[in-house]
């Protein structure tokens, strides 16, 4: 059985929008804050894993959101390794409110990456074994995401502060634009029950991405379809599930 | 003895940009979240205010910068509101290390603003006086901050994330516009020493603003002024001293 990991975290007013509920990119803060958390306790901080000349790198998002996080809430912050293969590894994260009710829920996958030729690298056991999560053969298959049929789009330029201490655009930050173009009308009318993401090629700073999205009505809802793309590549996509308010 | 209140606090890697040191946002998040966690305390927390049809609204600030918080590192935050007159509120900040050296101090000026017409009202004793600020008679003069002569823009929407859950957009949002049209070549080659900003008036979700902005070179460094503005008028102004890294 996989180590699981725990923390606290009060919410503070600024990580919320004003629904007064954390934004996506401060929850994926939280979260992957546990995991490298978890990481330097078992002695696999991120300088421990450059020493291989690699880095850890999301390609995908899986969330189930039960209710988002509140300002002023304490909430409970957990992750575990669940199980990895020769190129992926799986990690769950759990945000529970302090009666212990799940709040979110975030499938995860990562990969190593070659820290100067930015390829994939195969799963080095040294790295992954003080996880103790699961070897598994299997290459577990990811939620589809729905392409962008007839969109609309705004431009957003990547801000010296999109990159963070880990030198490269931050993959929360993609919610930033894909959030933005819906608009307030749309953000204070609706709250997300869903989310699938991948991310695709890493966009860097200075460069000038396009947040392109479309809406379609759904039963007790909407769905949003995203694409960030960069002349006629995609860099990112994802799809929302949201419920009216 | 005005009180004083202290929280200790972890920079996380999201706090930070790619010098592994604290954005201005993040800083001004952390202190303005120990404001608010004092206010609380004292049973003074802007839902009493609102009672009041008030509400708080930071006018300066003025930092000295001796080093700024790490990524990693444990810092611990502390506020008190020195004094009041009849329209403006003084209060200080100071971010310490976990050994005691003081790493940053900030000197606010808050005033009470009507909720509804956004005017400004004179302190109110029962809101002030669990504080234990000094009354004051004098109006203190706030540092001088140069006007910019020749400068150069770059504009900015006002995004969604930017209007936190106090329904305004956050004054930390202002740091984003200005240090983000300094570029990365000189945000990785020099750091900043002090800052003097005055919020005039205050932008609004969907607003194109402009980000003026003019380096000087002085000794040891740079001054940069920075000007927010749009259709002519001044939203807020800052003059930031650099050293050379």
């Amino acid at each position: 059985m996989a180590k699981k990991y725990s923390r606290k975290h009060e919410v503070a007013y600024y990580e919320c929008d004003i629904n007064q509920t954390m934004t996506f990119p401060a929850m994926l803060g939280i979260v992957i804050k546990t995991s490298e958390d978890q990481s330097d306790s078992l002695g696999r901080s991120s300088d421990f894993i450059k020493n291989f000349g690699l880095t850890w790198v999301i390609t995908n998002y899986s969330m189930e959101i039960t209710r988002l996080p509140r300002v002023g809430e304490i909430v409970n912050v957990t992750t575990q390794a669940m199980e990895y293969n020769k190129y992926f590894c799986y990690r769950n994260f759990w945000i529970h409110d302090e009666a212990g009710n799940e709040l979110v829920k975030i499938d995860s996958v990562f990969v190593l990456m070659d820290f100067v030729n930015r390829k994939m690298s195969s799963v080095n056991e040294e790295i992954i074994a003080p996880f103790e999560s699961e070897k598994i053969k299997k290459i577990k298959r990811q939620p589809k995401i729905e392409k962008i049929e007839a969109g609309f789009m705004l431009p957003y330029r990547v801000r010296f502060y999109d990159i963070d201490s880990n030198q490269h655009v931050n993959n929360a930050m993609y919610f930033n634009w894909m959030i933005d173009v819906l608009g307030r009308e749309f953000l204070t009318t609706h709250v997300p029950k869903s989310v699938v993401i991948r991310f695709d090629k890493e966009v860097e700073y200075g460069h000038e991405i396009e947040s392109h999205f479309e809406q379609i009505p759904v039963e007790n809802g909407v769905k949003t379809r995203h694409e960030i793309r960069m002349q006629d590549q995609i860099y990112c996509e994802a799809n929302i599930m949201w419920e009216h308010k």
